[in-house]
């Protein structure tokens, strides 16, 4: 189903000594599926994350952000995270928030550590009260199969529209130390993430000071998980988890060694990999689109542009029917809010094929060009907008008959 | 196959003193199809428009602009609108001008004025250019049949994608004058107006100052044109007429006068018609779903909830469903961009059923009620934003299989 996106090889996620995963099915809201997992932390561990900014935020969401901020001001260590599909616990209010610090409660008197020491995350339909009790009696479950080695079942616990696993493993060599990182995320709709995207868990083996790793989220964050959209729909439950468990050789306690701008790099690239993943099994997707604008005035303005054709339902049909129709990319240009955008400059590329010049169409443009093109399962579409050097580039997929169905089908 | 929309009857459509209607099949995109209109009006007629705020505006829409704004200005009167579909002019640069100027010259030609003293509108497909020897050819047919009675034919010419022509008729009394109004529109995608939408034209035989007209078109398009959307694409070639004949018995000189309120509430209220025409015919539509968003801080703020509400695709594919999943509307509310907004104290109704209290799920809310209202044709959705006393409301339809089938196979 997912585009070009193989999937992932049990075998080949590597475990990140430190942590480790165990998972439950707690019959949530169907029976006999993966519904729980937990995320157990060694000693030393530091975790960070970054959020949803949707205002409707899951109760869980709020925990999690309330807990980690203690544990980095000082408090006691994250412990264990715990995550289950099947219920948003989100639109739930009082009772909702409740219901997700009971859970932390139940897990930590499974792990003896306190309440305020674990990390809550749901994902499923919005509006409905959390199955409190289906959850936590299936906790010891997931905390009896605990172990290094279960990377896979991990990403398998957490998919919800998803037709495979997202999952990504790499050892890099940072100045000279071994670095393991594994990481696993989940789509399938609702994804446009403003700040993270739900649900995406990296875990790497160097110690790494909490200033550090709240530097390094935010960064890996803003190049992965904030540059895709599925359907502009940014979810009540996003969420990005770092986790640097602390057991490996590398230890980074400032942004300006070498190391860090290393690690940077490579955990930056893991982040887009898992975030591509997402985008590449999007909800109905045949194609996997990606849209970069070039010669801005800022950053701010090419992001626009490009989700502001990243989003355009014309846009993404005409992608489906492989039609190139590329005047809808025109217009989705020309109101995505630039309002002294001159389009006179303004050339637009499709692959290799010049599609656009100064505004008009190119006239050695040929419409078989572009039909060659839209014919493909990957391809990137580039603005030019004449106005500075800024650019920015977004991932995201077509629109198709299979999202309407998934979406209207999705509660039945 | 427009939601609870019946077909104009030609019979109802008033002749409007002063404006004379023709048509022609030019065959600019297919055959044997009413493609070419031209209005023709008569002496003392003042014209107001508002035009998209694409900025790849159309090449039609830059000369409809510029030339409307000389007579406004104190040029010679506006004597002509002439409309084609089949192709937008729209991205097709400085040669587009050139065939938009054209046009106007051909007409001027064939009615004895100035070429700009006509108003150029396209509609169809963007980035292709316009075959203007065919048009041109269309024209003396379209000249030859002018009559008043023909507006019913000229929704007909206007149709893209659009079901079923769309018009709407009334005769007002305004302070003892017999006022006599007919409008047409059309739809069906790219419908998302700012200032206005591609295509409407409303002709009013009272005497109305251009500086009142101006104020008058503005103020119906922002009470009707502005408030729908079908898929968030806001047109290259959005265009909303208003044309006073000045042949009745009512003159309006400026906008203190009792007249001009009680015309101004007959004009909007016959704009808005038409807009939620294009609404009921959206492409692919099966439902007509009104937003309206209460006791927010401005007006601003509710539409920004309103078209979060009605751009999602989530909510927009539950709607096809008919699945009160009701929990993507508090999602779409919560990322609408009102950073401040506090959700517990937020309310939501569905048409008489109250499902979201304080930010959480109303605890006597019933699914069965919910699901009552989600299987009717008309569905309004209301939020209650509990922080001041501004609302807006938008129209928008819902996303099916058919939009998607419609827009892969556009250009086929």
């Amino acid at each position: 189903m997912a585009v070009n996106s193989p999937l992932p090889v049990a075998a080949d996620l590597k475990p990140v000594n430190g942590i480790e995963i165990g998972f439950a099915e707690a019959g949530i809201k169907k029976p006999n599926r993966k519904d729980v997992l937990v995320m157990k932390l060694g000693e030393g561990a530091t975790v960070a994350g970054v959020f949803t900014k949707n205002r409707f935020c899951a109760a869980p969401v709020q925990v999690s952000e309330a807990n980690l901020a203690a544990a980095a001001a000082g408090g006691k260590p994250i412990r264990a995270l715990v995550i289950n599909t099947g219920n948003a616990n989100a639109g739930t209010g009082a009772s909702g928030l409740a219901d997700a610090n009971a859970t932390c409660a139940a897990l930590a008197q499974l792990l003896g550590c306190d309440a305020q020491q674990i990390l809550p995350f749901s994902t499923g339909v919005i509006l409905e009260p959390l199955p409190l009790a289906k959850l936590v009696a299936g906790l010891p479950a997931a905390v009896g199969n605990l172990k290094l080695d279960n990377w896979f079942n991990a990403a398998e616990a957490i998919m919800t529209t998803d037709t495979q696993p997202k999952a990504a493993s790499r050892t890099v060599a940072v100045c000279g130390h071994a670095v393991t990182m594994t990481g696993i995320s989940k789509g399938a709709g609702m994804i446009r993430p403003n700040m993270a995207t739900m649900l995406g868990y990296l875990a790497i083996d160097a110690k790494v000071a909490q200033p550090v790793l709240d530097e390094l989220v935010r960064h890996a964050a803003d190049h992965s998980f904030n540059c895709i959209t599925i359907d502009g729909d940014t979810s009540t439950n996003d969420s990005f988890m770092l986790i640097a468990t602390g057991t490996g050789s590398l230890a980074i306690a400032n942004t300006d060694s070498t190391e860090y701008g290393e690690l940077k790099i490579a955990v930056t690239e893991l982040a887009r990999n898992l975030a591509q993943q997402i985008i590449r099994d999007g909800e109905g997707a045949t194609k996997f689109i990606t849209v970069t604008v070039d010669d801005g005035s800022t950053v701010d303005e090419c992001r626009k542009v490009a989700y502001s054709i990243a989003h355009s339902p014309l846009v993404k049909t005409a992608f489906f029917a492989s039609d190139p129709n590329l005047g809808r990319i025109l217009c989705a240009i020309g109101y995505a809010g630039v309002d002294d955008l001159d389009v006179s400059k303004l050339d637009m590329y499709l692959d290799d094929v010049w599609v656009c010049k100064n505004g008009g169409r190119n006239p050695d443009y040929q419409e078989a060009d572009g039909q060659r093109v839209m014919q493909k399962s990957e391809i990137t579409v580039r603005v030019k907008l004449a106005r500075g050097s800024a650019s920015a580039t977004v991932w995201t997929c077509d629109l198709s008959h299979d999202y309407v169905t998934i979406n209207a089908d999705y509660r039945s």
